[in-house]
């Protein structure tokens, strides 16, 4: 038996794509959405143009990956925890989307900006991005039915795109996105009389 | 005493930039914000560019004027009658807004696409187009607190953000905004245990 490890995959190429999705998330945060080019990214990251077009078809779908990839390390899904109440998971959940905004807030405006133009991003940004979150808020609250914290007769839909569209909302108009708007949608959520 | 009416204002200058205002709103509808320019909205209006320039700095604020009157004409404040509980009045209010959308919804999401690119035009979208509905909103939901029909202990701003947040993340999603919705999101927000 052989102690070399196996190669799995294609590290080098791997590393090329990480080092242009680092670059890209860099020269985006710097300069804006709007404002980047696939040269400026190539420069950056050090690679031929080509290599980028070979992975990513536009700058929208790169700029895409890169952020997705950024929320998914950030705003990951709150683990089901016993002792935590789900009005305190979703205002946990909340705090963690808000805080990777507190920094990245002009670039996904951006992104849904550019959505508004191009209905196939708009899809795209829809399924790598909004979907996902929406379904970590839901699951939130389907937990907070099964547990009895919120009435099984209330639209869990309809909750979700209360708070996705009142931080949408407020990210699209500049607003601020802090824990005491997390605090407060929250408790609005699950507000019993 | 002469019979003569008095000449009150321009009506000749008030002619022409109600005819602006209209071929502005019927280009952006056929092209959308991006593709209608200054030219072509002369053009369609038979006046010179200078003469719009005169009345508007930006093909921003002359669609934003465009769009405020058609949404002023058709989403209007719901008016206070006691006959109607506050729900329906909120049902009914989110149906005119949706029933403009029908037919501007690839307007309005242009428009709030062009603020994330423009900070100034961000202030005069809010100022001209979003506090006006809030306040809207927010009259409805402070009467039915006078009316016993809301908890005084509910965060009516935090409600208001709830309610045009979850129809601009529909809109900003291309997904329907139809009167199910409007009865969705009121019974939601008036839910009671």
């Amino acid at each position: 038996m052989s102690e070399q490890p196996v190669t799995l995959g294609r590290p080098k190429d791997e590393k090329t794509s990480v080092d242009i999705l680092a670059a890209t998330l860099q020269l985006v945060r710097l300069h804006g959405y709007e404002a980047v080019s696939i040269t400026a990214i190539a420069k950056q990251a050090g690679v031929a143009k080509q290599t980028i077009y070979n992975r990513w078809s536009t700058k929208a779908d790169l700029v895409l990956e890169a952020v997705f990839k950024e929320t998914g390390r950030i705003a990951a899904a709150v683990p089901d925890d016993e002792q935590t109440s789900c009005q305190q998971q979703l205002s946990l959940f909340l705090c963690n989307v808000f805080e990777h905004l507190s920094y990245d807030a002009r670039v996904l405006a951006a992104l849904i900006a550019a959505a508004q133009k191009d209905e196939a991003f708009r899809e795209a940004f829809k399924k790598g991005f909004v979907k996902p979150r929406e379904a970590m808020l839901i699951d939130i609250l389907n937990r907070a039915q099964q547990r009895g914290e919120l009435s099984k007769h209330r639209d869990v839909s309809i909750l979700s795109a209360f708070v996705h569209g009142a931080f949408w909302y407020a990210l699209l108009q500049g607003d601020a996105l802090n824990s005491e708007l997390a605090q407060s949608l929250a408790a609005e959520i699950f507000w019993q009389g």
